[in-house]
């Protein structure tokens, strides 16, 4: 899967992300400054794993933007949620937006939401949602631009996983 | 998977739905205020099959909480999600919380969440979403008392799927 978009006169390919373009991402994660303090550092495998996990997984679809050169310049990740609600429709969830600083604001980010709204229709999704930091007044003009509506409040609680023994 | 949680002086079983479920589970989403238009009705068969899709996917788990009697009087869906971000951590997301409507108010849908929160950390995630409807109030102050923090816009997008021709 290789699809053109292009951004203020220049050409660039989206195609599914492979474990090579995890350091790439990471990079845009960790540039990114509301989570800076949380991703980056030398240690990949963490990121390497989790890597497999959305790969081998039929309803993420992570998916890294590339210059002509091949550098990786954006990324996001798509899942399809099933539910019973709506008549049994699919949702396409967006996350981990990231667009490299010196390309924002220049129409890249709208061509990769656009491409990646209609690849959701696609896969038979009626609804797409995603959530923004509110923190982010620029984003969130950017998705209102694209036709979203804040009708929901985006609720988020950290926890400590359970499944193994705490560490350290 | 079963599981006793009690409110109000009543014990309830928490249990994975099956497919008997769905009539009950399609006539607590209809029942809802919001949702009333898009659900219900004789024709099952779209939500069966979605509740197929919803059983076969490993990263979906669709419960229903039952009275001693056995009548199904909630439900709520969990979605785990791998990501990269936060060194590769798991999102657990919550979607489609009902409870009937005589028995809100009374503790049933804090022990549902509360296990619910304690299912996703058992497997592995470290933060737990959803998204509120920002005119169901009630909700909001519900999901604010079990620690969740409105930080985010939740942005939604309603499109035609694109998987098929039109029909009609």
């Amino acid at each position: 899967m290789r699809t053109r978009i292009s951004a203020d006169g220049r050409a660039y390919d989206v195609r599914r992300a492979v474990r090579a373009d995890v350091p790439a991402i990471v990079g845009l994660i960790a540039a990114d400054q509301i989570g800076a303090a949380r991703d980056g550092g030398a240690d990949l495998e963490p990121y390497e794993r989790a890597f497999a996990t959305i790969d081998g997984d039929p309803a993420q679809l992570l998916v890294v933007v590339t210059e002509p050169g091949g550098e990786v310049v954006a990324t996001l990740q798509l899942t399809v949620i099933p539910g019973l609600a709506r008549r049994g429709s699919l949702r396409g969830q967006i996350e981990a937006v990231r667009v490299r600083a010196d390309l924002r604001g220049r129409g890249l980010g709208q061509a990769l939401l656009t491409w990646a709204i209609d690849e959701a229709r696609r896969r038979g999704c009626t609804l797409i949602q995603l959530t923004s930091d509110k923190r982010r007044a620029d984003a969130l003009r950017f998705y209102d631009r694209l036709g979203f509506t804040a009708s929901h409040e985006g609720l988020k609680l950290r926890v400590d996983r359970a499944d193994r023994p705490p560490t350290g």
